[in-house]
């Protein structure tokens, strides 16, 4: 048992953690914070939460959290987070970030696309929290980089091939499309209902979204090399989901059996990897609410490229549910503790 | 440790009382039915319960079924559902029926809406399956009729009022609104996306739904005297959820204070009922995936009428999760065992 | 044709109008104030109006706007419309107001509901913009007060009733719908994407939504009695669209042939409502986009009560449609110029 | 003024044909055809219809039609549209067909993908409708094979740039998103509200949508040569509308200000086509009910490949709205009669 803290818990990601941390039986949720709600309930917020969860958001010093919990989320935006890390580190406690402060490992590429960054020291102690790739570092880390949600999508679904060299690393192109509660719960005209409802569209195209260069790290350091790729994020009429649709061009010499290999190989006993049947596509209403990431690949001989389709729930494996993951190996918990969640469907 | 079957598996009942069990500690699903897709993995009609649950679709007669399970959930519609209960309760089987087919006590009433009942004798033996007025014998039945989604929503809301007297009886208007997965998942030009999406609509206007007998049958029970009331039910364009807004004369001397009582009185030790203050009202958004009942209230001293509005998902409390909650009560388990589940937001 | 000036641009109702006023022949748009977008061209704001309007918002004072039209929509909030609404009549303009500062003839109503009215020596000369009650009196006027959305859809619904004393004035009920462009284009946590979306919710119950005396004021007037409603406001998923179910109890000797003779006989010639057979009910999608109100009702004999349920599109007959109906009248066009627009369904 | 018959007017094209047609000042029309309804008024089976269009279904031959109207819309499945369109054009009428019997003019490739080909011999004189590409021919012809939605989609963001040889014609990776309306109006479970409501899939992934030999087809006349293409769609929760963002690998020496010039000079005199600007990509929601065709496009420098995005109507510019463009050229209307909608939002 241990006594969990929420930093910044007033957001969407914040909300799903307690979801989740409610139902985990080696958990009890001892603080959450938030500065604009300090002294109200999370159940008036989010009265999902009522009956469930029944304390008051905390504005508290980092010294006072020290002493409410041994282990926390911190959901606050970046920039916010690297101030409040190095103090939890240092009193002993572990640390789940899931802000993009810690996932960068070059310096200079984080400074490019975020801000300078006050704590770099730590980006060598991090580890990048996408426990299929790097559970052995995960486990014995206390300061866990909590992917994002496009780029858990893309590197789970990619990294089989670029293992293995099946694809040529020059030719990936990802088309993402994510639910609205990736924005975010801040008030802004671009994300109410009515701007959003029955309506479909991309932005920040042209390598202008910062998942960039966390997805080229990741993809990189699985191919063993340099790797830029074309990402393109859509916004859905949806509450919750992320679906990408993966293009590249195929290696000589790789085919459906080999390929459906490489997949088994790496995935066949992650607890949370689904890998789907050749005409069985993901969709995201099947992962609604799970940790799931459903697989499923498609050669298109004609074109010689392969079509690799995910599908997460952005709120779950790609945030809340991965840093409970990732919490579990850090504590020495099963990795599927609290997170065997059935998708809601419909 | 219960095995549990459950007959007529395809629908959305049926995928949500595989989901809800999948959960629940005390419990193995070992038999679905399904004539239809016999043969077929349920998770392959619903890719939501792959590595959840991996059974497959049977055409069992209930001799085979009464080999595979003590416990049952008959989720097939009313007409097949008498057919079969019998013969499972003569092997001394359990059974909660979801259909209406034990619902309604008055067999004349039952055979003006619905049709002629073959298994009429038991009536007196099942009982209406809401805990929360029924408890004590739902404990000790073999036999538990499930109540309709937007009866459970109605009587929870008014029962405290007319136990008490608190409201003219011939003054009661529920206008319900429903979620779309209530009409099913029967191949209908009438429920396909375009039809529902982005509409909302009233239908079986002027007492012709067939729920509204069995809302009369409780809340005269629950009254002592014969209720006739006004029920509009109207088509939501979500998947899960009822919200009814009930509207009643006050009787005299009763007010805010006296009737919160009334509420807390009944439902403050109900594990599945939250009542909100004053201007929270309830929202089908916050009880989505979970077998909560929200309760609230306003009274209008202007027009000396009351308005009661309560909110359940019509999949959970409407139906397998308020199934279950009986399965619970009629095992000896807790009554919230596999249901203690966090409402997923957003 | 005549030079039209839309003042508050830019909100749901501005864009509505001005979609609407493009394809009316006799109109050319002249002018669109925003404070807050001054500069900025109305089709960067809303990118739907591309091609078809290219002209800029601007911050324009009252005299300033004289010079640019001869006719306006004041499209502002209330409280700012009667600061302007003076200086354009003074200047021998017509105008439509869509707030409320002109709808409420009693200034200590007004004034209880909204905040003190500095204009309200206009309040007698104000027309309530409802044409099919108040049509003669638009005809002459100069300052048509266009009425709210929700007590559009429930006057229509209830005057040939009230009218003709067909049911109990003091039984009336009416529980509303509405889509969430009612709520507007501010920034707002509340109507966020993901707040709305499959989700629906009761707001503003007992006798708090502002619209009520509105609604009272005018069943008043139709009645020829003092009357108090109970109005409930319910939040949709959808964009556009309010369907209303209204109650009452039936008065002696009414049945449904008189109470069709009513409607017809009030409505018939009517060019916007349309009367729907017993059984086909109101839906929100079938008048999408355009300036109908559906109607239809059932007689509810076990109870006494009849139901009358109609559907606008808020924005349109509930907002701008009527706007520019009352325009046409004001401006000696035909009624339905610029309006006989086709549903979009799906 | 001409008499028009629309042959299939059940569906979701044929509601949408009703629905602009009624608005177009030339046309009356005279006969809706379908079997399944035949006696039924259109307005029974769309009530957005009603006053609007107050005719019936009927079930009429070939010989019946003729007499009818002197142009027809054949909105029926192919292989059905094949056997109906020669009578039609051996007495002398004039046809737009929305089916693919006449778009493939490889009568190997329509077997290949359809069915065998019973009325072959009129793909020569049959002309695919797109007006952009074969205005010329369109004018001139009496049977024009109007284009599917998503080739239309596809085409119009690509033609600029295959005519000026500026993308690597075989590089070409097409990810289209289309409403579900796209799917029909067909009883079928797989469009049901909830299995699409709040999620997101793709489908026919891998060269197996019937739509790839007619986008390969018309994007190789446009290059000069023949083009294999990657072309995967999905389904969106909404009624209407396609997205296709579009990837190429650009030539050598193009830039922003090239490629910007050649969308300028085969588009700036197209009535349809929108041009936005560099930061400003096409949504769903600001075409939504007109016939516009939004185009944008981004160059990456880092991977030297163009994104083009596009955004249509399914049922208008993908269907209806073209169709009725087609007819204007082939009756010598001005093009945009009828069709100068202001697209909804919201």
């Amino acid at each position: 048992m241990i006594n969990v803290g929420i930093i910044g818990g007033s957001g969407y990601t914040g909300v799903e953690l307690a979801r989740i941390l409610c139902n985990h039986p080696e958990v009890k949720i001892t603080v959450a914070t938030s500065r604009q709600f300090a002294g109200q309930p999370l159940a008036r917020l989010f009265p999902n939460l009522k009956n469930r969860l029944d304390i008051v958001f905390e504005n508290s010093s980092p010294e006072q959290l020290c002493e409410k919990a041994d282990f926390f989320f911190a959901a606050v935006p970046h920039k916010t987070a690297m101030n409040i890390v190095p103090d939890l580190l240092s009193a002993g406690k572990k640390v789940v970030d899931l802000s993009a402060d810690f996932r960068i490992k070059d310096i200079a590429t984080y400074e490019e696309w975020y801000q300078p960054h006050t704590s770099s020291y730590l980006l060598d102690e991090a580890v990048y929290g996408l426990p299929e790739i790097h559970r052995g570092a995960i486990v014995k880390s206390s300061l866990v980089a909590n992917p994002g949600c496009y780029p858990t999508s893309i590197i789970l679904g990619l990294a089989p091939l670029l293992k293995a060299g099946a694809i040529d690393p020059h030719s990936i192109i990802a088309d993402s499309k994510s639910g609205t509660s990736g924005a975010g719960r801040a008030a802004n005209v671009g994300t109410l209902f009515c701007e959003i409802h029955d309506g479909f569209r991309p932005y920040k195209v042209g390598r202008s979204h910062r998942h960039t260069p966390e997805i080229e790290q990741e993809l990189g350091s699985v191919a063993g090399e340099k790797i830029t790729i074309s990402f393109t994020p859509h916004l859905l009429p949806i509450s919750r989901g992320i679906l990408s649709t993966v293009y590249a061009t195929l290696s000589p010499d790789f085919n459906r059996s080999i390929i459906s290999e490489l997949y088994e190989e790496m995935y066949s006993t992650q607890p949370f990897i689904r890998l789907l049947d050749e005409d069985d596509f993901p969709a995201t209403q099947y992962v609604r609410g799970s940790n799931f990431c459903d697989i499923s690949f498609k050669i298109d001989t004609a074109t010689n490229r392969i079509i690799v389709m995910t599908a997460i729930d952005n709120l779950v494996k790609g945030a809340a549910g991965q840093a409970v993951q990732n919490m579990n190996l850090m504590c020495g918990y099963e990795e599927v503790t609290g997170l065997e969640i059935v998708p809601l469907f419909p």
